[in-house]
């Protein structure tokens, strides 16, 4: 039987998602031991104390459904970001969310703009919605927003834009994004993938939730998954317009998060010292790698995110796999056409040791 | 701004998910205190012991993604089940997976085939992709195969079935089922949802999974919300041919299953004694039910599954109004067009003693 057949228009060209080895079974392979992790923007601080306490007050009742509302932690957020809760919508991680985005507005007779060098749940959003991919060509590796806002036809339902920028760290300031915002029609809806928000410094920080009172037709999108220490947990949220949010909470699925993401998602919004710890972190190391490509004349991208993008004007591939063998686990890159480059998440001061010894000795070594 | 009207067809005819009140809030309402739930089918038992401690070694690796192809818990269903992991999918509860069924073959053109009084995701899910439903009237409060069998049209694209259903607890057998699977066209899938399939006797239960072998289009679905006891943590799965599950796999987001459901249901699957008690107190209990039911001259439907469905013959929100004042919570299912009947899960054995006691007190008061 042939089921892409029977599939939707834009599924045959879908892949099934390739995920990267367990850590255990590449020490296996590669016979190494006490390997490190620095490819997936984790927070290398681990689950957070209120967190975790949190998660085990709700242990004794998992056997319930989770609160399909959210009441509590949309609660707390609407508090924190100064909005109202029917502003708010969780989902399982931003992804899930963005999904759902497309779900309820996007078809096939759409087109959709993006940027090249962005986040790959665009590309795979549109693609399994049968729609028309607008890849906008990046400048310096960034948002070229002055083209993306040119690329806008009749048919452009969304516009998706992360700042700062996924996988290069690249970002836009605030009146490069007031400036588009001001451009783009009404009816096209323009989705601010903010994951990475809470790494920028306040002062340079777009103030993305004011601006939701001026354009009706933006959606910004956080989570929990970075700063917050929450991956495995799976939460993220989306805040817009109240009636925009009433018809996503149509399509979205009741039980979409779960009871023990809710309730550690709450209280790791309460766990400042935790937060300001994986932020001063992040700086801290960032200024590691940046003074150590400087010295060693490597050119990467400026960082506001919590990783730094390697470019090594040549394949990568050599050094990722000798990086590897010295059990120091980075992320290529060359699936977002960015063949020369290494994705590094900023990890705690002795991983960026780790790999930063590993990187110079690889490259000393030829490779 | 109609952001409705930006909506693709069929989110217009959608409602946002109205959610039961959380139990606190009730009691504060009627001023009681100390009410018991027993309106979502989920386990009264609670999260399991190996459940619990699994969910406790996961902990440190919680601020890790998950892992995107669910390895561990993968290995542990294929043996058990006796397929290959390339037959299974994993799903943010079994209602991600049946949506995912809709995103990846379901469009505008389509016909969907299930029953009245059925799961009431098919028809949310159908409504959402505009797909048009063929809704077969109910024989005696289940499916009725043969209508629907005959339902099939050359636009059909899925039929779906629940068995037991839900919310009248009803049961197909073997032959029934085999039959019906033997008349369906292959290049018509067929979800068959097993939510409840643990709570049925090992006699009666059907075998879906061989079957498998014998119909390319058939897709068994299961879940750990029920008789396993995780309906907070969000995990089901999917059982079908390699090559389906594959196409499945192009869509789904690839970090959909959170590290704790995981790791929480490869433990509960490995905790036979939870499973036993759940199981053998589910059906003592039932009989307790039905015992009073027959002694009062009550009708209801005999249920397969851990929950019975009392039918009052009359409008049941009186006595769902004053069993509340009792704080006694039961599912009215007037929404699944059931305005006569109340949806009661099986609880601890002191919950189901107050339960009937308050239904025995309220209809001796004449509500």
């Amino acid at each position: 039987m042939n089921y892409l057949a029977l599939a939707n228009p834009g599924v045959d060209k879908l892949h099934p998602y390739q995920p990267g080895k367990p850590v255990e079974e590449l020490e296996r392979e590669l016979g190494i031991t006490n390997s490190i992790k620095l490819a997936s923007n984790e927070n290398p601080l681990g689950l957070g104390p209120k967190a975790r306490a949190a998660i085990e007050r709700a242990l004794p009742e998992l056997a319930r459904y989770p609160d399909a509302n959210g009441f509590a932690l949309k609660s707390a957020l609407a508090k924190k970001l100064g909005v109202d809760t029917e502003q708010l919508i969780l989902g399982n991680g931003s992804n899930e969310l963005i999904d759902l985005v497309y779900h309820t507005f996007v078809n096939a007779e759409h087109e959709i703009v993006y940027s090249q060098y962005t986040f790959i749940v665009y590309a795979l959003a549109t693609q399994s919605h049968g729609a028309k991919a607008t890849v906008v060509p990046a400048k310096n590796l960034g948002h070229d927003l002055e083209a993306m806002a040119a690329a806008i036809t009749e048919r452009t339902k969304l516009v998706c834009i992360t700042n700062p920028n996924n996988p290069t760290g690249t970002f836009l300031t605030k009146s490069e994004l007031s400036t588009f915002l001001a451009k783009v029609p009404r009816q096209v809806l323009v989705i601010l993938d903010e994951a990475y928000t809470e790494y920028v410094s306040e002062e340079e920080r777009h103030p993305s939730i004011d601006w939701l009172a001026q354009y009706p037709n933006l959606i910004v999108s956080r989570t929990f998954s970075k700063a917050y220490g929450l991956a495995g947990l799976r939460v993220g949220y989306m805040v817009a317009h109240p009636e925009l949010i009433s018809v996503l909470n149509r399509v979205r699925e009741p039980f979409n998060c779960n009871s023990l993401a809710l309730a550690a998602a709450e209280a790791a919004l309460d766990d400042e010292a935790y937060l300001e710890e994986a932020v001063s972190l992040n700086r801290r190391e960032m200024a590691r790698y940046e003074q150590f490509f400087d010295k060693q004349g490597l050119r990467y991208v400026k960082s506001q995110a919590n990783f730094i993008t390697l470019d090594l004007q040549r394949d990568a591939s050599g050094v990722y796999e000798a990086l590897l063998r010295e059990g120091v686990i980075v992320r290529p890159i060359a699936g977002y056409g960015l063949p020369s480059c290494l994705r590094i998440s900023i990890g705690l001061e002795h991983e960026n040791q780790r790999c930063i010894a590993a990187i110079e000795k690889v490259l000393s070594q030829g490779v």
